[in-house]
């Protein structure tokens, strides 16, 4: 459809005398007996108008009285550049149209957590969120770009299953037909068996863990990349790891500058991100530093939310930590050469404190060494029948990983909360709207 | 990372005499005396290695002598033109290692289709299958570079609700830590709060219906793709239904020929929807057309699957239904000026029976007359709180559609069955593997 109106940005591209018609919401109204302030919101940004009773017919001019924050209208009228306006250039309006008005909009920016929540609906509107909103859609924009040029292929993995992949303490459980299923929580099982056929393949699914703490980087529904590479050792994914992030950063620093800077983020801070290879520690390494930074930590223990923080203190870029403790993750990573008690697995950490962004590692391909590990975690190896079908027939070397869209865009936007970083968050507690 | 060893499709490319080293499975192998060829299968494609007991160590002879079909395999060699090589072309062997040998395959391709779905983490190895979800990923690949350029933001809207969009015969109940969540149907309401700040959005998601019947283009689980634009009339939001179909169709079959023609589609049946406009009926044009076809049909039916498929038989392109009767549809749709017994929804149906890909419609925007609408349809308006607010603060006229990924899929493939659409397809009964 050819436009039939013009965007704020257009309308700040014009020269002076030209003619704009605008459409959007009364972003703030300033009324000076015959004359009128009114900036007008869209997705691409804010501009002033100036209505006066003389220039707009009487009941135009009647309707613009009326006019409230958070109303939508129409404003025709000529460019004309002004240094005290805020964006250097305002509308000299020649038509104001209501769409709708709004009674006191209930959002004025000092409400607490809960309200804005409750209002979330409301609050998607204000700056902030819009912001958030285009540096995520330009994060994932960059991440598919990246994959498809290094031939990736997208899939669609199923999201109810009628297990588990890692444990039950936090799935949720469905009512599948006369069954139970469970929403997954990863994609990953689904993604080895799409690897003997599409070799690189990835999905973007939502993925669900039914966390029973609230904290300020978990939601109960997230968005979750992962990937799957047949022939790839742990190194390769590592590097696709790298590049892929590096690239998205760069993206969006280089698009998202000026959402960047309404949320104060400190863009240097971001910069060493673009240049890989990042550096990569092992998990003996990352206890060492723990303990000279006096934490109280020996080997074998999982890295919490502030073991993360510490550790990022030492780091300008995001960082691996590799060769974990086979007994702190899951039963399909590989054992490393020589050093069965440690596995071929990899996180990714953001710097600045915001820690763990990506979490992988080769797969065990040896169906007996698999089985031996289902055995050694309690699992039934019954439950993964077809998946212990994928070493039968034909298996290879292969490793992935998955990314937390939202971690991602946590970090590059500087936000203190995960749950900003999507429209509508979930978590205990939380269903409404 | 730079690749280290060739693809078939690269090998396919040498000149007679240039080395390559290939990985993959064994699609077809036939031994001979001293003499063994192997077709080797990856995701490009398939080519047939020449392996010679002379040309070979004797540990690998003895390794290709045990070869099975999809074992993994790694061949070197040197190309050589073969007009008698299914592909022209085929690979003279210097060295074979064997990464998994397999035990018999269980399929061999004439297997009972619940056999296929029991299999289908092995069955998905197929060419078929393959091509398949290589025109998937083309199709929605090409619909999101469509919707980037034109400026449509992709949007996160979440998959937990607390209620029902259009009734709850077929809601999936999830047990939501201590209350009751729904699988989300539709991402429909979330998108029109998000229309308020970014103005044109669309997300993709998986939607849950849970169907009691087993129909040929029925999943429990499936890909919606969903659009909501402001100050789009019904008119602008099916242009832009039917310029980005075209747009992917297009796409599909410059790209993905090779497949489409693998899997027996006659392309020529595609190419009239690479032009739009599309023709446009109304729902009493298509219950004239029916009565004339001898359907028992009258005014106010729903139009099902038979009568559909009736219809698309007047079309060699995908057409419009518009201005159904309201009693038929879901109550946010708005209704016609000076004829408020219809309302202005629109379907698009793909030709050759296929039927319905998009339903869409522009939306009550009025809150007097929604609010009179959710009462009508006997559901409780405390409900709809929050989407009431969208039409509170600020109201738009607005509009919006949903296409179903595997619909669309399953016409441009041209096959007879839904579930081959999707990797693993989810429906009454069938939640393994």
């Amino acid at each position: 459809m050819a436009p039939k109106w013009d965007t704020v940005a257009d309308a700040l591209k014009k020269a002076d005398g030209e003619e704009v018609l605008l459409r959007g919401w009364v972003h703030w109204i300033h009324k000076l007996g015959k004359k009128a302030f009114i900036r007008v919101r869209d997705h691409t940004g804010v501009i002033q108008a100036v209505a006066e009773k003389a220039s707009l017919s009487s009941e135009e001019w009647k309707a613009v009285k009326k006019l409230t924050r958070e109303s939508s209208v129409e404003v025709r009228g000529r460019v004309r550049s002004d240094p005290r306006a805020p964006s250097g250039k305002e509308v000299v309006a020649t038509s104001v149209k209501v769409f709708g008005y709004s009674p006191p909009f209930p959002i004025w920016g000092r409400e607490d957590v809960d309200f804005l929540l409750d209002h979330r609906h409301l609050w998607l509107r204000s700056r902030r969120m819009t912001a958030i909103m285009k540096v995520r859609e330009t994060l994932l924009s960059a991440m598919r770009e990246w994959l498809k040029r290094e031939g990736w292929w997208e899939v669609h993995p199923p999201i109810l299953t009628a297990s588990a992949v890692e444990g039950g303490a936090t799935l949720f459980e469905v009512k599948y037909f006369d069954k139970k299923a469970y929403l997954s929580q990863s994609a990953q099982l689904y993604l080895e068996a799409l690897i003997f056929s599409l070799e690189k393949v990835w999905s973007l699914t939502p993925s669900f863990r039914a966390e029973k703490s609230r904290t300020r980087r978990h939601l109960a529904e997230y968005w979750h990349l992962e990937l799957e590479g047949a022939w790839y050792s742990m190194e390769d994914m590592m590097e696709v790891a790298e590049e892929l992030v590096a690239y998205a950063v760069r993206r969006a620093v280089e698009e998202r500058r000026e959402e960047l800077e309404l949320l104060g983020r400190d863009i240097s801070k971001l910069e060493p991100a673009f240049e890989t290879p990042y550096p990569r520690i092992t998990y003996d390494e990352a206890i060492e530093i723990l303990k000279r930074k006096g934490f109280p930590v020996s080997w074998g223990d999982n890295l919490g939310a502030d073991e993360e923080r510490a550790l990022t203190e030492e780091f300008e870029k995001p960082f691996f930590i590799t060769h974990f403790p086979k007994k702190i993750k899951a039963f399909y990573m590989k054992e490393a050469p020589g050093r069965p008690e440690v596995v071929l697995g990899f996180d990714l950490l953001a710097p600045e404190g915001y820690g763990e962004i990506i979490g992988g590692s080769e797969r065990e391909e040896n169906i007996d060494r698999l089985l031996e590990r289902i055995r050694e975690e309690g699992y039934d190896p019954a439950n993964y029948e077809w998946y212990l079908d994928l070493r039968r027939y034909g298996s290879v070397p292969h490793s992935g990983f998955g990314l937390g869209l939202e971690r991602v865009v946590m970090w590059v936007t500087g936000i203190d909360h995960i749950r900003d970083t999507i429209p509508f968050p979930r978590f205990r507690g939380r269903i409404y709207p």
